[in-house]
């Protein structure tokens, strides 16, 4: 951590924060420039975050050097984490496609929309049972009787379940059904929602929220870990930008951003990123290429009908044709689909 | 709600929209231009969120054209809201200035700062019981021995407790203490959240999340009023954008827009939105020059030695001076501080 | 274009809007609701541009439905245009690479790196003779001489130049160089230069600000095509947002969000956009597979050495390697790279 | 300047670059932590934004410590500048409200807004001869007509004239009108522009663009005092977010940053920040509060006919009621308006 003090700052000043910081248990450096004094100080940092220096007088500002995560980073742990679910991996050689509905809305539209995805070749159920929407009058998830249907398209089709969380209280509902608990973007500094989740020792697929740096992302994941689950999977699902186009803009760059600084794996849900499933079947791609270890997609058997984010739905058709397409492209670069 | 069909939408594309629209109740107007046709459609747009139509063939866009916010709206409601609490009115002619350390730390640290915000004329008082951290290494809050602490506070100086509510759990313990619930700005949209709060029958202070718009925001306080309470208090605390020299960046503009949308008092909270103690003086000047109806400011004994946001807390002294500038200002406007 | 009354506009202001609507020659629909009228406006759109109706008494807002751009859309020319140059096609089956320096340094350092571009498959070379800095202190490019060490580039390896336009007071040289004129981000909304580059009867590479929507980056586009300047390329090279880690957030969705609204040809700077050579090799990839038509890289024989975006520019040993993947990736997708 | 090596870093490559820093004139400080070296450099900095320290072996990222802006800096100069045009002081004790319309249209129009501004306090009157338009079909100015028509209303009014420059080929007629020349929000990177115009020895008005930090506004700035021109004004006129009520988000807090980083003075444009007339009045009085040094605010004898910007523009009698709002809230905080 470097302590910038401003050209203002007088002996006394600067003293002050070198004792505060020695009193920490910091080993200073002191840098004295023409124009101003500089201090670095090197020791643990996680007792700094709770240390205002920039309220003590004559410091300009603090200039942070080391990320804040640890657990989360790959200095910490080399080898890249593989998540296990029923016999499946995520992180590992194979892609693992998760699709299927935004919500689970009647027997009907689930199992099928579950038999189409597990005929063209997806390996999770997605459906959602609480459903996060932005206005009150929208249909808001079947909830238990949802959670009942995805257990009998998983018992169907041999798909294991992902499915969001949307608060603490209906997890021990949720752990009965879900493989996988998914953080919804919204959730994603819901810190006491996370460290609940964690604890349910099971898989947590962590979405990134619109307004999250990566690092705060991984500093979300932190949590979950410092919780002792380290079977996490990261998911981008695009940030909030100026462009209106598209319903947020997908950051596909942070997929191998993200491969570079934390051993965690990493999939990309185009579908809610992108808003409209026109540019879908394209950015699917280009994901896989950007070294995601699976991708999140919504499939509906019948869009136009759907009860929530029809538009940016495949139908199963689109959807089988774009699986041909990603297992080419996974071939290529010697990857290949999970069940292929 | 306007449907743009696309240049090459045939005459079935149409009439299948048309069709769809009017099986819903939708009253149409059709316009059939050279290069494409539009659709107008007026009836109850509550029911339309849950229907895609741009997953139909042919189907450019829809362009909806009323506000999704109904109760929040002036157009439901003209005369503005005015929040009761202990005796203040928030939304009236006087300005509240709610302030308070960051986080509850220590009896002294709480009732020393309680006792010098009374002083300067605040008349709430904020502090953090349970703190959402970016970091799970970092002070996350008294819990309840800080609840018991306000309430100490409280009694000792009159006002009245703002404090926030991170997981509905939580909401058992803290209506016995909170005065006015706080939803905190990475919780804007945990509908579930919203929904327990607004049950309470207390007063609920609304950060706006720092990715959402003023119509999101509008609709995440519309969660509230749905289940019949109308006691919200909007609060600006800053919106993510590419500046980085300030934390966040403070949207003062969305005051007097929603005044000019909703009934809903609105208040601003520099002290968040900007990360830095140093202009947290000349932006709650200008937060009340632009309409606000109050501040939310956050005051520490010891800034340095703060266990959270010290940097952009205030001293006692910085506060009074600030107390000060901004009873005239409140008068130059024909309104006042509420102690005065 | 839809005109949304306000609650309280009265028959006077709902006759005032149509009277000077139909004053302009529109026709239009009225739709009288419950609670507000709506005025649909069909006719030449491109008059309404400078008509205020917002100003209006009574106007709550307009809603506009059509694209402001013609010559660049999709409606108005259906087939994709493919920008030739020295015998080269961008837009058609096969890729082109540009790459080279961020700015032409030196003889030595331009001549290298054209022949390890030329060696590795690129097909056109970049660099940059008067460079844009956000420092008046950093190296500014070398001017007329960098043209010249262009030209012989140029000629050693027969790669076709694409170099920057910053002024037009410098387009009576540079056209006696360059074979693509080149408009930086910072110069996309510079329309005096726009309509100046237009007239030169060269192929145009207008680069996207980062601070540009996709439709403002097509309303430039039409200038160059409104001078009857058709030979246009665009090249996305990354939006700001709130990410910090990478320098701007390359938004890749915009490659088929580009080709579905327009005919014109789409390149990816990923360079420019992420601003760090360890990430550029993914996301070019993934650029291909979104459906661009091209790549525009930097190539630095020695990048710690050199004078502009050093930490952004690949070697020549990464940027060989790079290449034979991008050509297996364009064979799977049924392209290639043009020179194989 | 800090150089964070990464944690495979070996010695080889943390030798290599303190012998680069070193052979740069840099004095080094190494601090070998646990996990990683971090090495400080002490010197010029303004070589060093030429060196890409991050493409060499080992090194992970380089932070910088000081800002690149010298000339605009406060250490540079303590106290504020105040820039003199005509007889008025800009950055001085009293505020300047440079006002009128976005474009000069007509001479009935130019001069009747111009004596309405006059009337109501305004000292430096505003238009627009070459007009930068998103779209090729708006209107794009009267040229050389509309700076005849400027010199007609200055002479009428005694206020002197600020007007923008597009291109620098205008310049050797724009410096015969104008008595400030501005640099627009799309122009603001144009550097080329800016050196030319800072040679014409006039004041120059520098629009932030929308997507530029302060840091980036600033280094503007500096290429402008390192032609030896100090005469700078520098104008916030909203930066680019993800909110789309507003047409940009007025960043006010940039005022106070501005004041505290630098020693030129800032004055604030609502009316192009915003876009809607209706917020135009409370933003100016809060940005007045926030600091700023003065106000450039779109006033039109009749919006609703206007050919540019209608309805971000104040009618006169709306603009006399702010002034005299302005005026109060002027003389609360110790200043005034020029006239009174």
């Amino acid at each position: 951590m470097i302590v910038v003090m401003n050209y203002q700052a007088d002996k006394n000043d600067i003293q002050s924060v070198v004792n505060r910081l020695e009193g920490l248990g910091f080993k200073i450096h002191l840098s004295e420039g023409v124009e101003r004094t500089i201090i670095g100080a090197v020791g643990d940092k996680t007792q700094i975050n709770d240390v205002a220096l920039e309220a003590m007088p004559g410091v300009e500002k603090v200039v942070p050097i080391m990320h804040q995560y640890k657990l989360a980073s790959k200095v910490f742990k080399k080898e890249s984490t593989i998540v296990k679910v029923k016999g499946l991996e995520i992180g590992g050689g194979k892609l693992q496609v998760m699709a299927g509905p935004c919500a689970v809305e009647s027997r009907e539209q689930l199992l099928e929309a579950a038999k189409q995805v597990k005929e063209a070749g997806g390996t999770i159920l997605r459906g959602g049972a609480f459903k996060p929407r932005t206005s009150p009058y929208s249909f808001q998830g079947l909830e238990e009787e949802g959670l009942k249907l995805l257990a009998e398209a998983s018992e169907a089709t041999g798909m294991p379940i992902v499915t969001e969380v949307m608060d603490a209280s209906a997890l021990p509902l949720i752990r009965e059904y879900a493989d996988i608990l998914q953080i919804g973007a919204r959730n994603m500094q819901n810190f006491f929602l996370l460290r609940k989740v964690a604890k349910e020792n099971k898989p947590v697929l962590l979405k990134r929220s619109p307004s999250a740096t990566i690092e705060e992302w991984l500093m979300a994941a932190e949590y979950i870990l410092a919780e002792g689950n380290f079977d996490v999977i990261l998911c981008e699902r695009g940030i909030k930008s100026f462009e209106t186009y598209t319903r947020n803009t997908l950051d596909l760059t942070a997929v191998p951003v993200v491969k570079y600084l934390s051993h965690l794996p990493v999939i990309v849900d185009p579908s809610h990123a992108i808003g409209d499933w026109r540019f879908v079947g394209d950015m699917s791609k280009a994901a896989v290429v950007s070294g995601a270890d699976g991708l999140m997609i919504e499939v509906h058997p019948n869009p136009p009908e759907a009860l929530c984010d029809g538009k940016q739905s495949l139908t199963p058709e689109n959807f089988k044709k774009l699986m041909k397409e990603l297992n080419i492209i996974a071939n290529t670069l010697g990857k290949s689909l999970n069940d292929s």
